[in-house]
């Protein structure tokens, strides 16, 4: 999934923020911060750092996401990191045994929308590499998100944690901001892009119908009168399921006088 | 988000194959296939691997997902790797200048798991790292589906793209698996309806392309060589936009042939 427009603004508005406890590679805090610029989070904390900070690695691994690696903001524990947020989601693949709420990530990202947009600040919360998050650190959480995954082979990356939060928060608030964002508009409208052109008339398409099907009457392809209504109707069907252009209209007609019209050039003299 | 069940099966039924094609690090096909692991995915086809195959680093960064990395069948070209599938997704963040359909993680999540409920093989394309997908494979795809992401920000690594599909296939598929299958059949959802056929294979569809291409080349459709790949490119989006089935292939090239042939019959000796 390559394609990156660098004249646009990197930071798309108010967004929650992510705090890595106690992160142990550099790499994987810069692969962490990556995934946070590809869905508009860009305020990183750091608690504890195993290797240090700054860290070289953490740079080079975001990918270009600079200004996330080098606006994080290093704290000594949990509980500094979280104290000016208003709510917490510890992300976690185990159960705990804990009483806590455990939603999906979907269901975070509608929570973390609204709350957002009724100017709460909010954290999501990652564990380090190895073994996640304490009891003690999901319990400074409000609510517990737990992925669906595969039980057999549960083991996610930090960084693709953050992705699949981060997902889950812009995909959404793509449609929203799309309202504003001529950019965005034009990222979120699924269904089909007509570039340079536009969906064909019917009166455009059923003269490609005529055209075509006495094409076929000519060359005997509806070899019985019987069959001839059935076959029309299987041939039409394809060609209106497609939802052809103008342009694809007239490059079809091309195409249908190409194959009788040459053929009777190229190929005529020799019978 | 650490904690894996070892005990648990791998394998947890029919799910979409991945195809990375010409991906270019080891590296990043192992960390793809943990991501498959994590959710379910188990069928990996690479095409043309950079760095040839077998490579060890593909296994070390699967970080334990071996059977994927070892059971990853190579092929020389993509339609090599596509011919037995019935529907293939193309995951691309750059809008294309083609006439495709253009859907979202999440919408291409509820498609996939209806048509794999139905028995129809289908699977998720990704590019190589550096650029992604050219036109030409994204021409060999039922559908394109595009993330909304910053669009200041837009290159996701590719063993992520891998994790978000995997993510939305497996999101309701977990919760479904609890219940049995077979309600999900018979539910069958949106996409079309088929009675008495089914939905033709890439291998029926590459032969029509084919048929239909070598007359039209025959007739000098083409008109000049420049133009000929997009000209190519456009026939072809619009044959498999229509999501053909076997039957109505069999159809399309007899009425290539009919247009062909016959005219040569009738109309050759006026000449």
């Amino acid at each position: 999934m390559a394609g990156t427009d660098k004249t646009q603004n990197q930071v798309l508005g108010p967004a929650p923020l992510v705090v890595l406890a106690h992160p142990q590679l550099g790499e994987n805090i810069g692969t962490a911060a990556r995934a946070m610029a590809n869905f508009g989070l860009h305020e990183l904390r750091l608690v504890a750092p195993r290797d240090g900070w700054p860290n070289e690695k953490a740079l080079t691994a975001s990918s270009g996401a600079h200004w996330i690696v080098e606006g994080a903001k290093v704290f000594g524990d949990l509980p500094a990191a979280l104290v000016d947020m208003n709510y917490v989601y510890a992300t976690t693949a185990r159960p705990r045994d804990m009483i806590k709420e455990v939603i999906t990530p979907e269901q975070a990202g509608d929570d973390m929308r609204v709350r957002v947009a009724r100017g709460e600040k909010v954290a999501l919360l990652f564990g380090r590499e190895r073994w996640g998050l304490s009891n003690e650190e999901v319990s400074l959480a409000d609510v517990i998100v737990t992925a669906p995954v595969n039980p057999a082979f549960a083991s996610i990356n930090i960084a693709q944690a953050v992705l699949l939060m981060g997902y889950e928060w812009f995909k959404e608030h793509a449609v929203s901001l799309g309202q504003q964002t001529p950019e965005l508009a034009a990222l979120d409208g699924p269904g089909l892009q007509t570039p340079d052109t536009r969906l064909a008339t019917k009166e455009e398409l059923y003269g490609f119908f005529d055209h075509l099907e006495r094409e076929l009457d000519d060359a005997g392809f509806f070899k019985t009168e019987k069959k001839r209504p059935t076959m029309r109707l299987n041939l039409r069907n394809m060609f209106v399921r497609a939802e052809l252009t103008e342009q694809e209209i007239r490059s079809l007609r091309g195409m249908v006088s190409s194959l009788t019209r040459t053929h009777l050039r190229s190929k005529g003299p020799k019978q």
